[in-house]
């Protein structure tokens, strides 16, 4: 008896959870846990719906599209493993830690490849037995870059691309080509610190806590929408490097908090802010 | 137009949802909010509606309960402030913390009175305006003594009792005239260091964290369901002086927080455990 | 037997403690706890130390300037109680809490006087048995608004000002009056949400975790050093309302901690940043 | 310039650092960082100095033991990587989580071989590059098979043993051969939920917290000294599988947060605690 997994937002009015239910319970389904939120400054409506059902699920789709507002954005998958493909650079720690919680399959992920604008990291994707594909970036145009890396990622299919500590800015082409499928993991504690050596200003401007933030790529610098933050506390002994260290504990565990959380379907994208039912 | 909170606990069963908001739906109302759960192991259904409506509503509960379980257990009310009573020994920080939060409406208590086995903590309720009883337990049968209490309490008829750190054993029998409505606050991390003297105890064992528990009261000492819990950490210059300060600051936290979420019908009980739809 | 904290700090070079801990030694003092810090990027020498004694202290700095560089800073002070004034606007969360604090001497201050630029809290206040005053900003112009506010607080020979949610920007000129001795919480996890409704601004951009930071104030807003941070998480379902609660709950503890550390003289200010021995 | 670590603990009495500093200073050391502590309860003193020299350094732990009492303890090292054996069962989260800090030189580690009573993580060692032992318990007296354990890590001469979820119960006289240098992660935030089945205990408990200890091992199960313990979050829709991961995240946290402490030598043992000068 497969799992289901039925995600629903449109603009909210009366009636939808009913509405939606009822094409649910009479196609026999099971529901096993469900979510909603309407935003109260938008009126728009989100539902999150896990449910298991012995019999065909072909009908729900269409018979919910009748029923609900043409703009209403609908998705019904079966529980299982997501593609992923992961882009880095020199930095082991996030690279390591998704590929260690996939080969031990702590979350829903098929990580297919890893694709590098160095050659650093091969090992360690090589010894998980992952696909590495070293793509320079010097000596050519960020777009042929950019070009080749797209071509590369295109023949895995993947549903996500994650960014583990990939340095280089993506451009809004790369970007269109993934809309709202690019997790990064941000160096600092979003809105804090945005730009180049995140640390050294943390250093400099004596902050008591080191934070990571987890969010969706947008066309604009680190301003997508959020999906997890954390922090680590540090101290006046803190140096550069050691705050870099704590940075590196926070990020990795935001960063396979917030895959997670989208490969189980439980983020919603609206205006520039993430819900996430957890 | 009134806000109304819905709540609905029952053996689940398929449709649930689907008739319940089918229910809400005739009767006109608009859903703000909607929270289900079905505990896996027991296969109890949870559901908290937040909703607004501008006709009547008392046909809804009655509609309700023709369809759903005869076990069911429901409860429709209006959003506002509930009347608490509180309890509390010589210890200021906990009391102090509900009656700075009242004074200033941070959450929805009306509290209407302190009752105190010692003196102590007059000034402090009578300078916030609450008034306070003082009955000693001194020279007396414990019997007795609650009793009193219970008559005290029982005039200002209040929803909740909240323990802010009332240092006696109640017995059942007094624990029987509040079902699922006292409220207490641990101090620890339970289950670990039940019983007296507790950062005696957490001392000599060297933790490194302090926490606090806030649960409801049952018959068995420090056992009852579990709302809230929080940490603070604490390193090797600890004392147990020290060890208590970060105790007061974490308990009167999780108190606050526990309260707030029995306060805004956020909390279930069910076979020992909580759902807490935060 | 009283209890003494000697505080140095001055360019580091070989021997500096064994320096010091000679005087204490010659002088019979009892050494409870010592903190020593050189800052590696600026080669600058922080000592803390606690310590008893049966015989006169009054040779200890003389002896220890003529060992001591020129420029070290020092101090030696009895460990007690040290007189604060607190200046707020119309918000009750932070003062709340420091006047519960100082009632039940939770931390080492003599509160011994509020300033508010409105009436609002007077009656907080007043049923502390803290002597209120108002001193309005309306319709005069801002030096002669502070200079009303500086010769309030002159009279109370305050050793800190505490910034508890005081809504107004200080001059430069009332700055200089209270040089590293003004401590302020500010309504954010600095340097995110500088400036004017920071709640509307983390609503906006659907940040997961609200901030707090205590820290000194000096002439340029918002980037004095920083004493403590700490953060509570929000989810999606965050209005800015409740994220402005969130903020409440996080500000006061930040806020008590801080000043806690600052009056225990735990904290060294030293180009721009803190070294604080918790 | 070689770096060192000088630790001392002993009885306290007057003068002590300015003793011990002063040898460091005629030996013409410069100290870069320094701790001391003084236990209130027993009067015990607790000392580390990291320190440079450009001199030999032959003659410092005799001249220091020449002055400080008999029973104390010294230990004066180069800073460096320290040789380490992972003991280890069938989990692989917190194994991995120490071979790639260790692979990318987070901690001054030097992981030596893995030794498993199943051969389960064979090829998680293996493709790290690290000699893996598999000596089964099986069929065979728990003192052979200890005996053979013994014999396999003494070839390594390590500094210290790490139980990275290494789920069966060491013998006293195992322990012996390993006197405080046995460190361990336990499943639980102690000393709460000792024993068997962890997280079924504390999902039947209701907690709102999960909790990890990394401790030193002692004969008696579960009570050795504590060096690190943290939390994470979980909630009413956790279920024991979640509630596991959740103890994965934080325990392979907590073990490489005390296995850096160790080998950091930052680490006191004293009467049951520790100090932790971090």
């Amino acid at each position: 008896m497969a799992h289901h997994i039925l995600r629903i937002d449109c603009p909210d009015r009366a009636g939808l959870v009913y509405q939606i239910t009822g094409v649910l319970f009479r196609h026999g389904c099971n529901i096993l846990s469900n979510h909603e939120f309407v935003d109260p400054t938008t009126s728009h409506f989100f539902m999150r719906t896990a449910f298991t059902t012995e019999t065909a699920i072909d009908g729900i789709v269409p018979e919910l599209e009748t029923l609900l507002p043409t703009t209403a954005r609908l998705r019904l998958a079966i529980v299982g493993k997501r593609p992923v493909v992961v882009l880095a650079t020199k930095e082991a720690h996030c690279l390591g830690e998704l590929l260690l919680r996939h080969a031990y399959e702590e979350f829903p992920a098929q990580i297919l490849a890893v694709i590098s604008n160095y050659a650093t990291l091969a090992p360690l994707a090589t010894q998980f037995g992952i696909p590495f594909h070293h793509i320079t970036h010097e000596g050519r145009e960020r777009d042929a870059h950019e070009a080749q890396m797209l071509a590369c990622a295109a023949q895995y299919a993947p549903a996500y691309l994650v960014l583990a500590k990939y340095m280089r800015v993506l451009t809004p082409a790369f970007v269109a080509q993934y809309p709202d499928r690019i997790l990064n993991i941000h160096h600092s504690f979003l809105p804090a610190f945005i730009g180049a050596s995140p640390y050294r200003q943390a250093f400099a401007r004596g902050v008591k806590q080191i934070g990571a933030t987890g969010h969706i790529v947008t066309n604009e610098l680190d301003t997508g929408p959020i999906i997890a933050q954390s922090v680590l506390p540090v101290d006046h002994t803190a140096t550069p490097a050691s705050m870099a260290q704590a940075g590196r504990d926070v990020e990795k565990l935001v960063l396979a908090q917030a895959l997670r959380l989208l490969l189980e379907d439980r983020v919603f994208l609206h205006q520039g802010r993430t819900v996430v039912f957890a």
